[in-house]
């Protein structure tokens, strides 16, 4: 068991990272009031029962898994379902699954009389690494991602590595690929074991050391106005990528490992690739080129014609680099199958 | 002119009080990027015009006027108004109109991209009085009212005293009813300039000095954790009138009078229900007592069958009593006509 704790002034938090810790949740969480768990239908229902049979007076609030979810019509309802059930202020959320499970609860905790008290217990390796330290709660509109939300700190976040017995492979491959990412640009410790070692077997510790790189980031940064700017290692062209495919057929790691790959220095390239193949991760992508461009000009973290962009000029650092989108349109047939 | 600094850390912010301010905005706010103006249809079509026409890109979003548009559909609208028209997270909303206005607007500005700048423009006493101050922004969810919304300090707060003249005599005395119950619990000058001198006639020293006591509570009291309940004077009952009136017979701040009269020491009684008359705001109600007794059972601010009301033992002075609902039941025949 380790505790990770996120210094945010009174906006302090703990992530608990422990194998079972999930059917020990209260012993870690004030589940002595009423409490909403809101999950989706991806998610084992067991692990919501696990955590019902554990609080005072229990809710659930159950979604249809996926992005098109992700909207104000279910914040709403998950708003609804806390007014019929009477919650005060004093009650709290709990979410049990992944990125959309804790964007959706965590606004809907934030704005429900202006903020009640939210537990993230992230299921996939991916929003543990990803979401478990930021703050950041959203859904989309239309099909903008992200537009609506709040910065919104949970009380609690719980990890528990044993969820990952019923995760596929590929999905544990996709959450590890936002850990390869933090260790290319901020932890060659990490990145070594990455290179050298088997992640899949070390999977709690490089949670733990991954989510340890972000907490620095966060802390330095909590609203997002600069040094934030790194996490986007391998986003500006992945989430190119990413929004050109409507069927999904790539996950959001997946692309992120894609565009990692031309943002980094020829030698630390090559270590790169290794990791990517050795997490069965795509190192090129057959990808439609006019499309894609298209898409990360309307990007909305582009500024003007210029984007500011990540390079990795070795493991372990990085530089923001001001390209303008012709350059990185020139970086897409690196990757391109 | 005068200045009021709200001092709540890096979300300080100032409220400027000056006549003419409204054609002068641009000098106090920075409109010289894309600014949303949002009003609704019962506010004089000229102060939207005159704010959008100092605005470098200005837009502007004008809802029906009333209690039924402060829904998360017509917060949805401005959001989709903002996207529409590529808003970034340096551009800024301005709330031009009343407490509707302002509360869904600053919701809005505070979940945009997780929060832009948001200035306020309130247009009644009601809301140059009581939401000039507190960062509260919030949308009804049925017929629960303010129970969706985030916390969002302004940026700067214009109060335009020359906007009273397109305002009929009853909103005013609506609006310094609120005044009223801040002098009565805090500022026993002001009290007395309500009981002795003209209000109408020196309704900005009013306004001034009413903002002034609520700015010492806010300070104290930013995330409305206890002293805020001060506040709350007049409305324990008054709301339980009010949510009964459903066809709005009287306004927020008729209400919070009747409500205030039965909550002090008799000699205070005496002096508060004379300005009241002053006022011409109402000292009696012809209400159906069973509905008001239902409503305030189901009042948010209950908690159990004790209830947390506002108390006055001496003008600038109160207790918070812990009181019965049959206790408080008990003093509704002291307004009833």
């Amino acid at each position: 068991m380790s505790t990770i704790r996120v210094e945010l002034g009174p906006d302090s938090y703990d992530i608990v990272i422990s194998r079972g810790v999930l059917s020990r949740a209260a012993e870690e969480l004030n589940l002595n009031r009423k409490v909403l768990v809101v999950s989706d239908s991806g998610v084992p229902s067991q692990y919501v029962q696990t955590v019902l049979s554990q609080c005072k007076q229990g809710f659930s609030f159950v979604f249809p898994s996926g992005e098109e979810s992700k909207t104000l019509k279910t914040f709403e309802k998950v708003l609804v379902c806390m007014m019929e059930h009477n919650f005060s202020r004093k009650d709290c959320v709990v979410a049990v699954g992944g990125g959309v499970v804790g964007d959706l609860a965590g606004f809907a905790s934030a704005s429900y009389m202006r903020g009640i008290d939210f537990y993230n217990i992230p299921t996939t390796v991916l929003s543990q690494v990803d979401s478990s330290i930021g703050g950041k709660t959203a859904v989309n509109l239309d099909s903008v991602k992200n537009i609506v939300g709040a910065f919104h700190q949970p009380k609690k976040v719980l990890i528990d590595p044993e969820v990952f017995a019923t995760l596929p492979k590929r999905q544990i491959s996709n959450g590890l690929s936002e850990a390869l990412k933090m260790s290319a640009t901020f932890d060659p410790e990490l990145f070594d074991l990455f290179l050298k070692h088997d992640p899949f077997e070390q999977i709690d510790l490089v949670i733990e050391k991954s989510l340890l790189c972000k907490k620095n980031v966060v802390e330095k940064d909590e609203k997002e106005m600069g040094l934030r700017k790194v996490l986007n290692f391998g986003h500006t062209l992945g989430h190119g990528i990413e929004s050109t495919l409507l069927d999904g057929s790539l996950y959001h790691g997946e692309c992120v490992a894609l565009g990692m790959i031309p943002m980094c220095a020829p030698d630390v390239r090559e270590k790169l690739v290794r990791c990517l193949e050795k997490l069965e991760l795509p190192t090129s992508y057959a990808f439609d080129e006019q499309k894609v461009k298209q898409a990360m000009g309307h990007d909305k973290k582009a500024d003007g014609s210029k984007v500011s962009a990540v390079y990795v000029p070795q493991v372990g650092t990085f530089e923001i680099r001001e390209m303008s989108l012709s350059e990185l349109y020139g970086l897409l047939p690196l990757i391109q199958a």
